[in-house]
């Protein structure tokens, strides 16, 4: 299939023009009709055709008493009945929908025969009547530019260019939640359950395919056909990051996945070893791959030459303990952190004396007494050194909003913005939690609109940059 | 010396009954008046003596022109003067006082001769003149019980029984702005810098003869006589969880160690296996040192019999994908999660019957339909299974308030609160930030206030609980 007939294939469930919801009732409480009203709260201005066989009004919608009845061909249903019903409703779309997506859970995952036969049955009748299936057993489609929400608890965020796959809802829950949170915008996602249809390699090579997507996170517990899995990932990865958080890596986490999601987990090693040949970006965890996603959002496009990171603290005070283990974190996770240039380091005891601070790399700042212009040029001179290809800034609100108010706290961090946008070389931001929280937070919401990453731990930004350093590094880059 | 002899020593420093402050000046944004300020403010209830050649008065206390003017002996006095002036000070201070703390740097770490001169003179005069010396370049004590705030930020929590020791200024901080924000209760806390008269073995002997200290953190960067502070870590390891970071692990590490206190920091293998023969817990980062402190807090006077930890997550919807990764994360850490018993199964059957769910460990809640009754009975069939010693539940703020009211959220989580008083197994939370931090932060602050301890990452959860567990377990209880 070439891009453009995938793109097509593919339109009607992320771009649909109609949504028909199976299941509402007059029960608010249903989750049927909690995604109903989701969707309309979303702003979503395709036709929604909510579904029962009481038929009535719901939301000032009409309700329509069978699928067959709805005037048009329906691009996306979201199914929320019990199983056993299923059988008959797939015979009922036969010709009339373009995709099928069930939130209907109790097929493979469940383990029983019964679970298993149906199963079977939703894929022959998708093939007769000519619909995909996504699902069973997950959330289904994220489509902000289609004012699609993500699940009945309707979150939707502002639109971006990354995507995400997610064999889990929940997972893909809490990836859409965190990009809500953590500025990283989405394009697209998929929740896609038991993948019986439509599997992990199809949402990819689509991913790969759509142009408004340049970074695909994906999170996977295992595949009905490993093959084409990691042949799609191979062909995926030489077009985009494609970043890679498989679940089920130890045996009780292997067992949860198949009672999960009927996934079959192979070892972690094979997965391991298959993930870096197909030039995978693995991650360990939803933190791991939220983070690796941010960075490639927001410095992809930036040129990271190399390897070198200097590591600036110190803001208000007490910047050497924290400048120690940041060298640890950083060295221990495989970053280099080179001297910087005699030429550097003239010009930055110049601005900062020498009594107190640590002047080699990492640089303590505590002796610029907060002054902004002193932050700006110290932190500046350090982008300049030719040895330097990304500068890493603790700014700890907890600490500096102990020593300074909270308009000087935002001017000193005014600095690093302005920094980020005269200059090319990536700046990334670790900002601990502590006793200040709202303020913190406000910060970083100010930092993350100026497309600057921010990471809670050293040890997570250090993981982040080398995932995006590795990469850069096998496109010939560093 | 004998305990008594020990508590003895250090009661001017940790309960002094009089602080001198030298360095002060009507220039409010000077060190030493933001610091004497922040003694007041904190209500410390002892003499307080500012110290100035120009005399005066400042915040309505008498300004003495020289340390000789006191009309007592002082217990405790801090000094933040340029460093040429501190041997003239020393001269002053013989027979007058029984601590002095230099917030002052610039010796051994300043890598210069004079520094290194000053060191020496420094220990001399201390010797002779009977005091001892805290530092230099250090923040010094921290004492919530005797209202002596940590530094010139002034930053004092409740009172309680950890105790901390950092060679970093900044990292002390950063230890007693987490206590604030996670409710680690201090007893005490030590930032020593140099420790050329006072060093880190002095501080653990002392905080291990403390009947009010129940678990010490240290944060080290490195020593000046390895031999004493291993056979002092074992002594005291023995008597009470000693929790220990060391860094300065690599090599850039080290040497951004000794431009910062003068450390000599010798390799990680060597200070690992040292500290693993002593009965010390070792962790690699100021995470994983707070949540260390936190667990033994919270939990370190519960029973741990075991290694068997259940999972419970999927509180509003969505439990799966996290009880996949949950297993992989315990797992990787080395934990057990145990299968619970055929009588548990059928027991949570009943009450969230089949479809959807994963009852097996993890236990999945989403069928529970976020009712009150059903979670309370559900957690207590899982921690009244023979095969669990420990219950880690996944609170997720940012979901469940997608799906329900925070009143709801609010009674969700204080059923956790009775389970955790109603019977002896110790349960953890996992409570992950996201888009709805305010009352996420709300909610930790109530079940903080009921001793539950909490961590951000289930990673970081599993971390600490292997901590506790295996410290258990080498004391035999497991």
């Amino acid at each position: 299939m070439d891009n453009q007939e995938l793109l097509r294939k593919f339109e009607p469930i992320f771009y649909p023009k109609s949504i028909a919801v199976v299941g509402i009732s007059q029960n608010v409480f249903k989750v049927g009709s909690i995604w109903l009203k989701a969707i309309i709260d979303a702003g979503f201005k395709g036709h929604i055709y909510p579904v029962h066989p009481n038929g009535g009004e719901v939301h000032g919608l009409k309700v329509y008493t069978s699928i067959k009845d709805i005037p048009e061909i329906v691009d996306y249903v979201i199914v929320s009945i019990p199983r056993q019903a299923v059988p008959q409703l797939l015979d009922d779309c036969a010709g009339r929908v373009r995709a099928i997506h069930f939130f209907t859970a109790g097929f493979g995952e469940a383990g029983d025969e019964t679970g298993r036969r149906l199963e079977k049955e939703l894929v022959q009748k998708a093939r007769q009547g000519g619909f995909n299936i996504i699902g069973p057993n997950c959330i289904g489609v994220y489509s902000p530019e289609a004012r699609v929400p993500y699940g009945p608890a309707g979150r939707i965020g502002e639109v971006g260019s990354v995507g995400f796959i997610s064999q889990s809802g929940g997972i893909g829950e809490k990836l859409s939640e965190l990009g809500v949170a953590r500025n990283i915008k989405y394009s697209k996602g998929i929740s896609f359950g038991n993948g019986i249809d439509l599997d992990s390699p199809d949402y990819m090579e689509y991913m790969g395919a759509d142009p408004k997507i340049s970074v695909i996170g994906a999170y996977l517990e295992g595949t009905r056909n490993g093959h084409r899995l990691f042949s799609t990932m191979k062909s995926v990865a030489s077009l985009k990051p494609l970043i890679v958080w498989k679940a089920g890596r130890t045996k009780v986490g292997a067992a949860a996945a198949a009672s999960h999601t009927g996934s079959l987990a192979s070892s972690a090693a094979i997965w391991s070893a298959a993930m870096s040949q197909a030039g995978v970006i693995e991650v360990q965890d939803v933190e791991e791959l939220t983070d690796t996603m941010l960075i490639f959002q927001n410095l992809g496009q930036r040129e990271i030459k190399g390897n070198g990171i200097a590591v600036v603290g110190g803001l208000a005070d007490g910047g050497g303990g924290i400048s120690v283990s940041a060298s640890d974190s950083c060295a221990e996770l495989g970053l280099s952190i080179p001297e910087l240039s005699y030429a550097t380091r003239q010009k930055l005891t110049g601005v900062l004396g020498i009594v107190g601070s640590i002047l080699r790399n990492p640089v303590d700042l505590s002796q610029s007494g907060s002054n902004r212009a002193k932050i700006k040029e110290a932190t500046g001179y350090v982008l300049q050194d030719p040895a330097v290809d990304l500068v890493i800034l603790q700014i700890d609100a907890g600490i500096l909003l102990k020593y300074l108010p909270w308009e000087l706290v935002q001017s000193v961090f005014n600095v690093f913005i302005e920094l980020s946008t005269e200059q090319r070389k990536p700046i990334v931001i670790v900002s601990p939690p502590g006793a200040s929280e709202t303020q913190r937070l406000e910060m970083e919401r100010q930092l993350c609109q100026a497309s600057i990453p921010i990471f809670p731990t050293m040890r997570r930004a250090a993981k982040a940059i080398m995932n995006l350093s590795r990469y850069s590094g096998s496109r010939g880059c560093s």
